[in-house]
């Protein structure tokens, strides 16, 4: 995988799925990439819909797909039978596959032989395996922006995809750079940045963002949260290595705690913003928070103007629900 | 290498170390554990001599060795033929074999099948194989201390060393626990966190360091700086998973910039000391900077009074250099 790019367009592929969630990274590729997609194949026990023609291998092969696409979780971490047997017959009809399991396709001795034979390509885009330079926070061309959050999971992904759309519709040269499986999809290419071996996750973050036409933006996909025990040496090597002249901070109200851990807080927004800012300073001395991303799916109409307001009062920044608002407030305070 | 730990006595392999310095990891062994050390091993074009008898593998059998120890850099990252030999020769006189080589030693098959045939193990160590959970954060039983650094490579290792022997002295309990590859020799265990993929860094820390005696002591091997551009992650996952106590400023005066980054200074201490601090409260709010260690080799000893002066004036702290003074006062402040 030196050279990672997933070709277009996609079919894509639901399994199993025993409900929507299962099939959440095929619903993000379709909602943000629907003209990629030429149909979706689902099993028969498939509790999914992400709304796009239902079709068999061989008719998505007619209708030009060049890869299919597994962006759904399946049970347990093992590959059933069943998924194997249609991935080998995509392998068959030309396309290549490319899957966001833990489990890697390429580990399946049937699947793995078929594509040699063939000369197709298999993409776990988990599992990164190039090897990448240490970072260095040496200074590059070109301009880039990063989404921090208060938390993991709080919609860092949106933000820079809603980003790069306001801006390509303005003329603005932007490209979404993706860190996550689900992104990566999006993209065609990028890195699992949580899957790096440690001691290269801000050069890989280099090397995901080189140098650039000045006037050129890359809207970067953060990942975890400083302020996740779990997760914030990732979080903190993402920061270095994007070199960010920009940054914007996700967050969600109503979340009673980090993610995964019932016992810790969030962390206030000021010391989030506080703290996110100056590990930038690292490699950026003049990066700024330009805004905040807030969902507020959780609550209504009022509710959510309330909130948004008096986050703008505490914070001096432009702060916006991109699903109820837009992001265009936050391109307008791009530096 | 779910379980590892190293079995001593040691005989240390050095090769054809071109000059002593390759011989670095070997001679810091031989250093702190020169009980567990019964011999040393040099092939004919060795520059190297970590003050140890001369004996071959069959005489260290007879001395009881039980493990090989590779604490060599080879040129080129490529296992000579003449080592291959060598170890082979060890696994086949009764020895384990552990390597701080860059190559595997268990990717070369005539060792790989010889260590599997008579049941010998193999240890990469710094490549650690076992999974580990992600970090939690929570609580844990025993106390901890952590050394981290304006720099790498600035002595974090040898104060805890340097601590361990003198609480041990004093009759506390009190665990050297490592974390780069030198420091696993020395324990016998540990993790080689840079090695780690990156979701599991500070899952890897808890690991290491779990629950212990009320008056138990880690003495945790930091590694990288927050203000690192290449390794910062690293830190700030070894900081939460490590859960300390107190923390340990590692410094060297005279150093004009980062190691391997021309271009980046080294931060000033009370930022250095504020970010260290401010990251550890995430996972313990009670965790406190007891001191500084510092190395003032590069300094005569009226400069080296002058430099350590200043800096207690400064940070108001214990300042010392652990060579020149001990820790004896490191040890004091312990909370």
């Amino acid at each position: 995988m030196t050279d990672m790019h997933i070709e277009q367009p996609y079919l894509m592929f639901l399994g199993d799925a025993r409900d929507q969630l299962a099939a959440k990274t095929a619903d993000g590729i379709a909602f943000w990439r629907r003209e990629w997609c030429v149909g979706q194949l689902r099993l028969p026990d498939c509790n999914a819909d992400i709304g796009l023609p239902d079709m068999t291998i061989s008719e998505a092969a007619a209708k030009g797909a060049k890869s299919l696409i597994i962006g759904v979780v399946n049970a347990g971490g093992v590959l059933p039978g069943s998924w194997t047997d249609t991935i080998v017959e995509a392998l068959e009809a030309g396309m290549d596959v490319a899957s966001g399991l833990h489990t890697r396709v390429a580990d399946v001795p049937v699947i793995r032989d078929t594509a040699e034979r063939l000369g197709r390509r298999l993409f776990d885009v988990r599992h990164p395996t190039r090897e990448f330079a240490t970072g260095k926070g040496t200074k590059r061309t070109g301009k880039r922006l990063l989404t921090v959050g208060t938390d993991c999971s709080i919609g860092k992904m949106y933000t820079c995809l809603a980003m790069e759309k306001d801006m390509r519709a303005r003329g603005m040269k932007a490209d979404f750079r993706a860190t996550g499986q689900t992104g990566i999809f999006i993209a065609g290419t990028g890195i699992s940045v949580d899957a790096v071996v440690a001691d290269f996750i801000s050069g890989s973050i280099e090397w995901l963002t080189p140098d650039n036409d000045s006037d050129h933006w890359d809207l970067i996909e953060g990942q975890g949260s400083l302020f996740h025990a779990s997760y914030a040496g990732v979080t903190l090597g993402l920061i270095h290595g994007s070199q960010p002249d920009a940054l914007v901070l996700c967050h969600e109200p109503t979340r009673a705690h980090m993610r995964g851990l019932p016992d810790a807080p969030l962390p206030p927004i000021d010391l989030c913003i506080r703290a996110n800012v100056d590990a930038a300073h690292l490699t950026n001395p003049d990066c700024r928070m330009i805004g905040v991303a807030v969902n507020t799916s959780a609550l209504d109409e009022k509710a959510a103007r309330d909130c948004l307001g008096a986050l703008e009062d505490a914070t001096g920044l432009p702060c916006v629900d991109p699903v109820r608002d837009g992001v265009a407030r936050l391109v307008n305070a791009l530096p």
